[in-house]
């Protein structure tokens, strides 16, 4: 695929990640971005993920990026509701973006609500990353009348930049999502609450790794956890169900019904790498 | 520094990387390895991490290390109460250890608890890595009565393998671990219990790294959390209060205590990637 002018509004971590991929695979002959913070859009045209940088959305863009948070996707998405490109975000929660915009608006029909899971703890376009999407799964979430080349057009692009596409409905987008990633950041902030300076020479690779997620940018998990509060406090539900059930097995010493719970736990988990690889 | 003979009693994940280790650094003229299972007692003896396998701790040894999990040091630790050489245990608790000696003896002098914080999801030799303690910290929880000369010994020789030392008494130890590693193992193994196949296609690094560690052995974490359990709990009830807090801000859409706690967390975690440089 080629396309003529891609316009990318929002160039922080994934914005100018998209940029910089279609640039590496010759994907697009312009990149226009809209970013309202100076020193990201300096940053970004000088390292040349963008090719210009504009107040406005232009009128020749063939596809549009809204990279913005999900709870700014809604606006935009009305501002360009009569631009004849294709549209998609990149927001982490789907069904309230689509129910902001239907208040007022019947959402357009170029429209296509995505979410690439990548992302990173890092932000801004500095860490933009051309191969951040090489590999990693799309969710696409059309309505009922999104049409169906916009749907393509979206699913062509992401196929170049590397990813593998899945399609489902908004809402079973959420509340999967709430399970897999909102809920274990929820999880990872709670517990650094706890941690102190004397705790931290008594660590190793595993609190490494459990907690790195709470190093992620608070106001983007605020904005997150705020837009899919429902199917995150039936998560954490689940998840609170589940460890009174192990700490109830561990306090009695219930060896049969503990070991049992760890051992299911452990084996989804090996499983799960074994799915990735 | 230079020892005769070092005995490794249990050659898992731990004892055969301290028997790489050694081997690479050229500490030791001779290990001689004490495990029940044959298939990793032929394999550490083919892969050249021990010399020799034994039935029993060797009279001529130096230095012992027993490597077996936590709820089998005591009895060790009883059973090579007249050996003349040092002695010491990796266990990931340290207090039960001690007082379950104490039920039926003095603590052997010679006996120094260690800890290295290093560990991984991984287990049994083949997955030994002499590198293991390398930049790792190891925490001696010495006792009234432990012989210097024996914690001189234990301490030039985890430096020797490239680790830094903290003391502290056992119980300073066995509640600082509870926080940052037995609560995180509890907390991905309780969260796993929630994660369906359906999900798996859905998930990404942020997910990988969080859960990576209820893919650790089954056994010896409920052995550890058993053995740990009264600090577990305490940390546990900490935990459950601040994550109380934080769900409760999201459910209110207490925007100024949810950001709060969410900043407060995500400076913590960046101030100890800082510090792990």
């Amino acid at each position: 695929m080629r396309l003529g002018t891609l316009a990318i509004v929002g160039v922080g971590l994934i914005g100018g990640s998209i940029g910089k991929a279609a640039k590496q695979r010759g994907l697009v002959e312009r990149i226009v971005g809209v970013e309202p913070d100076p020193d990201s859009a300096l940053w970004a045209v000088e390292n040349r993920v963008l090719d210009a940088v504009a107040a406005e959305v232009p009128a020749e863009a063939d596809l549009i990026a809204l990279c913005v948070p999900s709870d700014l996707v809604a606006q935009w998405v009305i501002t360009l509701a009569d631009h004849p490109a294709t549209i998609f975000d990149v927001g982490s929660v789907k069904s309230p973006i689509i129910k902001e915009i239907e208040v007022t608006h019947t959402p357009p029909p170029r429209f296509v609500p995505c979410h690439p899971i990548s992302g990173s703890e890092k932000s801004g376009p500095q860490a933009a990353d051309g191969d951040l999407f090489d590999g990693c799964t799309v969710v696409l979430t059309p309505l009922a009348n999104t049409a169906s080349a916009a749907q393509q057009a979206c699913a062509s692009f992401w196929e170049a930049l590397g990813a593998s596409l899945v399609s489902m409905t908004a809402d079973e987008h959420d509340a999967a999502l709430a399970v897999t990633s909102h809920l274990p950041h929820l999880l990872a902030f709670a517990f650094m609450g706890q941690v102190t300076d004397q705790h931290l020479p008594l660590t190793g690779g595993g609190f490494r790794d459990f907690s790195r997620i709470a190093a992620a940018n608070p106001e983007l998990w605020w904005r997150i956890m705020q837009l899919n509060q429902g199917a995150l406090s039936q998560a954490l539900e689940d998840y609170s169900n589940n460890l009174r059930a192990l700490a109830a097995a561990i306090e009695s010493g219930d060896e049969s019904q503990g070991l049992a719970l760890i051992e299911a736990a452990a084996q989804k988990r090996r499983a799960a790498d074994a799915t990735a690889q």
